[in-house]
């Protein structure tokens, strides 16, 4: 259950201090992800040459490692990225994208989580359910509908893992592979702008770079991404629109707005 | 001549469907096309890594190659996908992005088409006379204007490389190397928005993937560029907002709105 | 001080003439980099391939380097590109996005300046003192505010590398190492767009592309950043509608608009 207040000082804090994130993301959303970092107050960086990830990571306070557009190159900086920043102890947000779509795109998933061990995966269910089968014996699950069946996943992998899971859809599923935590705001038209999942994530790392407790973090950060698009949604006119009033809507966002619109 | 009824099936079919359309394209455009897949009811998927594109393509219904950022790599990506997707059988669109502008682009366009027989090829007049060059023993056109020395080298395009040649201009010419049809909607602002054309190549893949029959199917991704840009136009205030109502428009196209202003 | 009318007269030889602005510049910006040079009326093409940038070069009236987002193959193509815009005389507007953030960044910035030389050199104030550190051996400087320190190593680094240095900031420093132009309009909010700051340096590239007189083309593209941001921001109601009315700012610009705005 979410605690309002410690979502509202959190989000402060992120704006009075405006953590560096830095981002190893794909092309397709990059200049979102960068927007959206900056219209809740964190402070964005994409950074991905080899020669210099590990130097970024010194002066960072997050990073997102996004498989979104992926070669073997990019591969490599996010496996020198994770292992720095695993080493200094700041988080890592993992975002699948595309796991279970290609072998390549699992197997890279699994090579990450086994090398770099991320603080918190988020992805959509099918993502999830791939990396469950990537990195875990399945036994039967006992679900009888696919949310159960995406929940149980999500806590599978948190638990193999020793991370937080989320898994984004009509009703955000977050744990740690115990506790399971929801966020019930956002609207369906979000599906249908690029990157909004990938945005996602960032936002879930501007929390984690300042909150210890990852499974709040994770949360309040799914939180604030389904008030804002759930608002912006109200005032767009298609997915055009929709892109633009949610980075407005993140940037004005207030503890009135945030009480006034939070499902519990 | 468009025939509106079986265009207005052909767009519902592709919200019904949703066919995955697999863009190996530039870095410039990549956000954009994804909106407009989405916006039109497709879902797009950006993949260029050499370890995964022949498997995506298995799971694509169309393959878009657009040149506009490209390197050596990204052209190697390139050919293995195009060559899987012709083994496949589904629609390969090539947009030869600043085709003739360097002779590295010329060249990368006339190995494509040599080694992937694009089934569509879309471009503006120049990029399609500079692929007629290169790939044609040019003899005496007749034409005595540009419009139609323009769509003399089309038709040519179209024979030799038994393709469907879409130019795109004022006026869109759309040509099997035997029939030209014609659209006529559009506005002269939609060329000061970075990507247009690009959009309209990923557009017409998202028809081409449901429609066996390729001079409709590019034809039918024209006009509906066409009618969402003239309307977008209407309502924007510069390129800027040109950009978010054109998505919009494209994301609220019906039947009434395409028949009231489909100039046929 | 800025010459208005000179400003007006140059700013619509840019939309009769539309210069080819060659840009080899970050992923997280390259959309909007090309919208804004559509708005103001220049052409641009994005091109990093070794095999074709000298060609491109031929082609181009100015240069952009971007380090936003580099890597070894990306500095190897802007090294060439560079000396081919060295060799045939066109201006080169360096962006050193992130210099002093890491060494690689300081010294690719370092090389780029040595071989490649250019014309103008753009960023806000750390990454212009992070060079004076890299490029000059540094004096003790006298400065008793942050401004005049980084007016001092602005010109410091114009005098040592024979460019115009610009430094983005509330009031933008333009100096020759002589004379030192400022601008006054803008507003804090452009600070939370993404790549406006690399906007600015394609804008600035469009107005040396037909300027000899480098100041004050420099001086120019910062003078009309300002004029449409601050414009911008009037209308805005957050960083994500602020990038959408930049843009149609830009390309509503004209004589009246620069009057009754500029700051003198």
């Amino acid at each position: 259950m979410i605690n309002v207040s410690t979502l509202i000082e959190n989000l402060q804090e992120i704006r009075e201090k405006s953590p560096l994130i830095h981002n190893i993301t794909n092309y397709v959303v990059m200049n979102n992800t960068a927007n959206a970092l900056l219209s809740i107050g964190a402070s964005p960086v994409m950074a991905h040459a080899i020669d210099e990830v590990e130097e970024m990571i010194q002066i960072a306070s997050a990073l997102v490692i996004n498989i979104g557009t992926l070669n073997r190159e990019w591969v490599d900086a996010m496996i020198l990225a994770g292992k720095a920043a695993s080493k200094k102890g700041i988080p890592i947000v993992l975002d699948p994208v595309g796991a279970g779509a290609t072998s390549y795109r699992t197997n890279v998933c699994k090579q990450i989580i086994d090398e770099c061990k991320p603080t918190i995966i988020r992805g959509n269910a099918s993502e999830i359910m791939a990396l469950v089968n990537a990195n875990i014996q399945t036994k039967g699950v006992d679900s009888t509908n696919t949310s159960d069946l995406a929940v149980d996943s999500a806590k599978s992998l948190a638990l193999a893992t020793n991370s937080v899971v989320v898994i984004s859809g009509q009703t955000d599923y977050i744990t740690d592979g115990k506790n399971v935590e929801t966020v019930q705001n956002g609207s369906p038209i979000m599906a249908r702008v690029t990157g909004l999942g990938c945005t996602a994530t960032a936002i879930v790392a501007s929390f984690a770079a300042l909150n210890a407790d990852k499974l709040q973090a994770a949360t309040h950060g799914m939180a604030v991404m389904g008030i804002a698009g759930e608002i912006a949604a109200r005032k767009a006119t298609g997915n055009g629109s929709l892109q633009v009033h949610f980075l407005d809507e993140l940037y004005n966002l207030n503890a009135e707005t945030i009480k006034n619109t939070i499902k519990l």
